[in-house]
């Protein structure tokens, strides 16, 4: 269980940490880069949810709670070595991801139909999930350059890559269903 | 066209994704990292916006969209083969520098003198043209390292660079045209 | 003195600039990506202090300053060389290491204990607090990587991980002391 009690311990003051199997590494680690960007986004989605209620505000919780459970299936590396651990670590697992799908199936049915990128922001609400959306992919990109050195949960990549997608389609619900989203016009102010 | 219908294709689930010529390159590649960075801060330009109106929201509302012709430059690799190209990319051109220069160079004209960094933040607009500015940052260093690997537009650089000068003019003039800016004083709390 | 008259030089426009020494590195060299993200993060101090008064706003104030002069310090290779400079460089000092944890000891006397991490939000304050804390992290890994190629000074790596427990501690006491806090539940959306 995680306990925080004393703070700053200044154990990582020289630079390195420790991952949640307790090797130390350097702190710019891409394990510790992953969890970290992770982390980031955990925090936008709380800007996003000092604008959200009810269903939407709820959704965005428990993603709050699944960025948790993925921080913690980062921190734990070696997988293939998992059943024969003492207490196996917690592991993203697909139900989250498919949560993520049949939620985008049912914003895609009432969105209005799309041909261009769309400027992001809007309501504050679509602003910040936009956000949300961009620092997810971030997060993917570096669990991407994590996964090329070891082998990580392929359920962790799966879930970012959809998230980041869950976002784009609730910052367009939250623009009227996407009808005041307003489009990019390629090359529009070159004169 | 770009066109935006089924948003989940789960192609990009192991880590690779396409470029705007099909090409297809890990997620962290550094083309990606740069178009991807341009997205991010196209995000907080929206969210500048929610705080902007006048002439300025229209000024960050073209940002908005050139932000989009830098990223369809971005993604289409092979600058050198443009011209034998059926439908030639599009690309950033210096017209889209040089109206930032001129928009720079109005509002340096009313601006109070300054001999100091200043301390970021202020109004809520300026606080979050503070933010643009800091990312737009980041996005030219993750761009300069792209074009340290491959030929680039030397024009999306340019314009990246003088973004981040259009940012800081425009979040002093956000705080009274420079005048409620607060100077940083070098060492001031070290004992 | 650092003076700011004319803003846009194109100097830079071919991807390299200038250290505070005025040797001339790429814009990705790892040192500026050390300071350079120690400015975003001073942006989003502001942000935060949108939502702040009072003592917390103060605190927030000389943090933004410190930022700056760590920025300055990070600007300036070769510390070994400082006793030979004319005008020695500003370097972080420890009374600025320790005032963050005199103020954490004084958060965490009156916090509510914690057995488990906290969903990152609640009030506005708060939300930025928990943006802080993760911007200052990705600050020190970029700085820690800095640190891996050439000797800096030890006490800019550990401000900058005292820092982030201290926005850790100021996000908690932002929440009604820690009373509002959400708590993470390990595996709680698994199917
Ligand atoms: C990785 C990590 C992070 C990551 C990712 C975590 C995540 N899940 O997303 C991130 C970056 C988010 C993070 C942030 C922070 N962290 Co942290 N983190 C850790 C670390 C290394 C692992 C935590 C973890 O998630 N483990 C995975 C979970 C599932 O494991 P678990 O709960 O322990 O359960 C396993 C075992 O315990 C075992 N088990 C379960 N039950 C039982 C029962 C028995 C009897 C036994 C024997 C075993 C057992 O099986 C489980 C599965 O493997 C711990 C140190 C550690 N090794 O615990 C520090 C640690 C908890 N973090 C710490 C701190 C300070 C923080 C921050 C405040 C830092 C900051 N300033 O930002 C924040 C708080 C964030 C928040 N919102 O609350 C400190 C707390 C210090 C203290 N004592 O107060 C710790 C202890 C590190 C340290 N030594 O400094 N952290
Ligand atoms: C690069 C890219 C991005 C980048 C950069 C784009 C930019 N301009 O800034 C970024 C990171 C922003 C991005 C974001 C997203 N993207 Co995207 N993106 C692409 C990609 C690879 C290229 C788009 C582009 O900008 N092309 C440059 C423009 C100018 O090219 P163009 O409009 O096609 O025009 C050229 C040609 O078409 C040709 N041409 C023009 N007219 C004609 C006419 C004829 C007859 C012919 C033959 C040719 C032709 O000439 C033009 C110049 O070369 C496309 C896939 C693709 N290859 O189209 C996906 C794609 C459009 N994106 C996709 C998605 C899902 C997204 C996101 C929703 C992802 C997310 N969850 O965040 C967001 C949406 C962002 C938003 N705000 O709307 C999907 C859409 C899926 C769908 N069918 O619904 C696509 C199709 C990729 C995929 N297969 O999954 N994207
Ligand atoms: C590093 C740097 C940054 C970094 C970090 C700075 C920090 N402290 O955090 C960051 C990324 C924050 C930054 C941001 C910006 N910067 Co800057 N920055 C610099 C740089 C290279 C060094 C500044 C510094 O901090 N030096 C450390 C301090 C303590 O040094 P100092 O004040 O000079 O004092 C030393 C010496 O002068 C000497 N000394 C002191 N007194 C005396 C007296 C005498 C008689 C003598 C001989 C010597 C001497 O001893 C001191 C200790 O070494 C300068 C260029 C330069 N070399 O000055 C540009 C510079 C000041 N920045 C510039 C610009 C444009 C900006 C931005 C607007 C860019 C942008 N669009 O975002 C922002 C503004 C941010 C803000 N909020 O105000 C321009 C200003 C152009 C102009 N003339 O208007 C400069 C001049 C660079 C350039 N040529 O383009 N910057
Ligand atoms: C929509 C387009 O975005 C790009 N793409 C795919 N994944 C990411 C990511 N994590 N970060 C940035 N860009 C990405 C690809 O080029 C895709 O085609
Ligand atoms: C004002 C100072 O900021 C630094 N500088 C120039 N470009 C960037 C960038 N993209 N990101 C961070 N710092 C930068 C240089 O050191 C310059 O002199
Ligand atoms: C609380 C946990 O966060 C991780 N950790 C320590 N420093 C950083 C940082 N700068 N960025 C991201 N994660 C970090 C370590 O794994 C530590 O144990
Ligand atoms: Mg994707
Ligand atoms: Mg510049
Ligand atoms: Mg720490």
């Amino acid at each position: 269980m995680v306990v925080l009690n004393k703070l700053y311990t200044r154990t990582g003051d020289k630079g390195d940490t420790a991952l949640g199997n307790g090797t130390r590494v350097a702190k710019n680690d891409p394990r510790v880069e992953a969890y970290g960007t992770s982390d980031e986004l955990n925090a936008i989605v709380g800007l996003a949810r000092l604008h959200a209620e009810g269903v939407i505000d709820q959704q965005l919780s428990r993603i709050q709670n699944d960025l948790f459970d993925l921080g913690a299936d980062l921190c734990q590396p070696d997988m293939e070595k998992d059943d024969q651990a003492e207490y196996p670590p917690l592991r993203m697992v697909m139900t989250q991801v498919e949560r993520l799908e049949t939620e985008i199936d049912e914003m895609t049915a009432v969105l209005e139909p799309l041909r261009s990128f769309i400027l992001p922001g809007g309501s504050a609400l679509s602003a910040y999930l936009h956000q949300c959306r961009t620092v997810a992919r971030r997060a993917e990109r570096l669990t991407v350059a994590l996964a090329a050195e070891e082998p990580i949960n392929p359920a962790a990549v799966k879930y970012l890559n959809r998230l980041s997608d869950w976002f784009f389609a609730a910052a367009r619900m939250a623009n009227d269903k996407g009808r005041s989203d307003v489009l990019w016009v390629p090359g529009a102010n070159r004169e």
